[in-house]
């Protein structure tokens, strides 16, 4: 019996991560062309999608997406079905991309030169570098509504109370109580001292809010005892602000070729952090507080094959970039 | 009995817009609110919901509600509900509101400096003139999250199935094959010479895809035969394209008091339009008959209730600002 299959003492995080990356990279590169928005008449103009496809593929850790087919496996576990490493149900695939596709649009509009005004992004010049500022907003705006067409096939492979339910979790997420009103907050904090409460708050929504929405619609793939949902709501608010906690240590202690962004940019725009908060090394021991939690929620769920949510989570704490 | 009850006969569409213009101001009044968008822990920045009501509240026509509203109550009269100007279905108060949060967001995008560079709309100094273009950069992107938001109320108020079918219609509409696509061939085309052909299919995607949208979802209120569907479909699909013609027209014939926005813009920035193509006068006769496409697409739907339909259609095409 191959190891994978035989039991989850032998699981492998790195295999897991590698066969399932695999799937969503080919996900991506295939929803996001110009034969899948193309209609009878003929549809999205190809300068627009070569936007599209240069903000979303080829790069990214695809974080979002793992914990969309993390939580998805845990949840099927709990009634009964087995995964394993060669089928992933279509509806996590799609889970997993439409989270990524809000992602990657929030990427190309917070690198705008009325934003962020960065021009390095994973190493490659942003995407208003390459294309211009205008169709850096469309590409943007487009990718955030081919989030909500991925989750909504027109077709009888998804139940429509999955669709439902996943569209609503993710504009939640997306939207002027999660990520769009993190950034709003974060935009008017620049040169402000923020308290720790306010700085978890901002926090919380602007990347909070869509990790957690990934566990969650995870999590809406299956079917979970609300004890297991609870549970699965915890691990994600805490891993959301580790993520975050970690961000702000990197930004300091990471040099750009290794973050592939521009480093040292908190600082320079007198933005409150928790390494400015904390210190540093206060910073990393809350970091390690917050895997801990992330850590007993998950064993608190009831949930059986939780393997890959924790790996995900020690991974996440535990990063260098 | 009160005329307005009594029959179609006596359909009056002054009374009827009036009556659900009403209701939808006071739906986006109530649904686009800080209240609305905050949970437990505190909810989206007062800054960013001041811009996105700022976007959305005390302006407009309405013309996409009003279509939403029109079309459900045409597709509700074929399964013999009789709604009356007192009382408008939960769902489809939300899908017009959805669809004019859409409206609203890619108004603001589209007047940010690095599109169209507008300065005056609906009157009103724009969004970003007035708060900024980051705040006004969020606030577009934080009203396409709401508008999936409010098609996918979490209680059993709307149907799953429903709400699906909303996510589904709203999304293509908005996207890289609908609006965002026709504003990218929009953007692309300034100082090209189009066909015919090539100026319809831009405006089919940039303002048509939205038009017919609010169409369709009125419709996905109801329960209607592919036969109605189908004639729907093509009535927006005729209304969307005499919209941009008619605006075409008033671009040269009106001026920017009349308007609520800069005049005369399409000329100046050398964009391809219905005027600069066909001239004036063929521009006017092909309103008309888009017109005569649509009213007849109704009389073949079967519907008994189209009065607000054709009302609509005739006053987009006859409308003079």
């Amino acid at each position: 019996m191959d190891a994978r299959v035989s039991g989850r003492a032998t699981f492998d995080l790195g295999v897991w991560s590698a066969a399932h990356l695999q799937r969503v990279e080919q996900a991506l590169e295939r929803w996001v062309s110009a034969d899948a928005a193309t209609d009878a008449e003929g549809g999205a103009p190809a300068e627009l999608i070569a936007a599209m496809r240069y903000a979303v593929l080829d790069g990214g850790k695809r974080l979002r997406p793992l914990l969309v087919l993390a939580a998805a496996q845990a949840a099927q576990s709990a009634s009964g079905e087995r995964s394993d490493a060669t089928s992933t149900p279509e509806v996590a695939l799609r889970a997993a991309c439409a989270v990524e596709l809000i992602h990657a649009y929030s990427l190309v509009h917070d690198d705008l030169p009325c934003m962020d005004n960065d021009v390095l992004r994973r190493g490659k010049a942003t995407v208003h570098v390459k294309f211009g500022e205008a169709s850096a907003l469309l590409a943007g705006d487009a990718l955030q509504a081919m989030a909500f067409e991925l989750l909504t096939p027109d077709d009888d492979a998804i139940p429509d109370r999955q669709q439902a339910a996943l569209c609503r979790l993710l504009a939640r997420a997306a939207g002027s109580s999660g990520m769009a009103g993190g950034q709003a907050i974060d935009l008017a904090s620049v040169g402000v001292a923020l308290t720790e409460r306010q700085l978890r708050q901002m926090h919380r929504l602007k990347t909070g809010a869509l990790l957690q929405a990934s566990v969650m619609m995870g999590a809406a793939c299956g079917d979970v005892s609300s004890q297991a949902k609870d549970a699965l709501m915890s691990y994600g608010a805490a891993i959301g602000l580790a993520f975050q906690v970690v961000d702000d240590m990197l930004d300091v202690t990471a040099d750009s070729a290794t973050l592939g962004k521009t480093a040292g940019k908190d600082a320079d725009q007198d933005k409150p952090t928790f390494v400015s908060l904390l210190g540093l090394e206060r910073a990393g021991v809350y970091a390690q507080e917050l895997l801990a939690q992330a850590l007993a929620a998950l064993a608190r769920s009831g949930l059986p094959e939780t393997q890959a949510l924790q790996g995900l989570a020690q991974r996440l704490v535990n990063r260098s970039c």
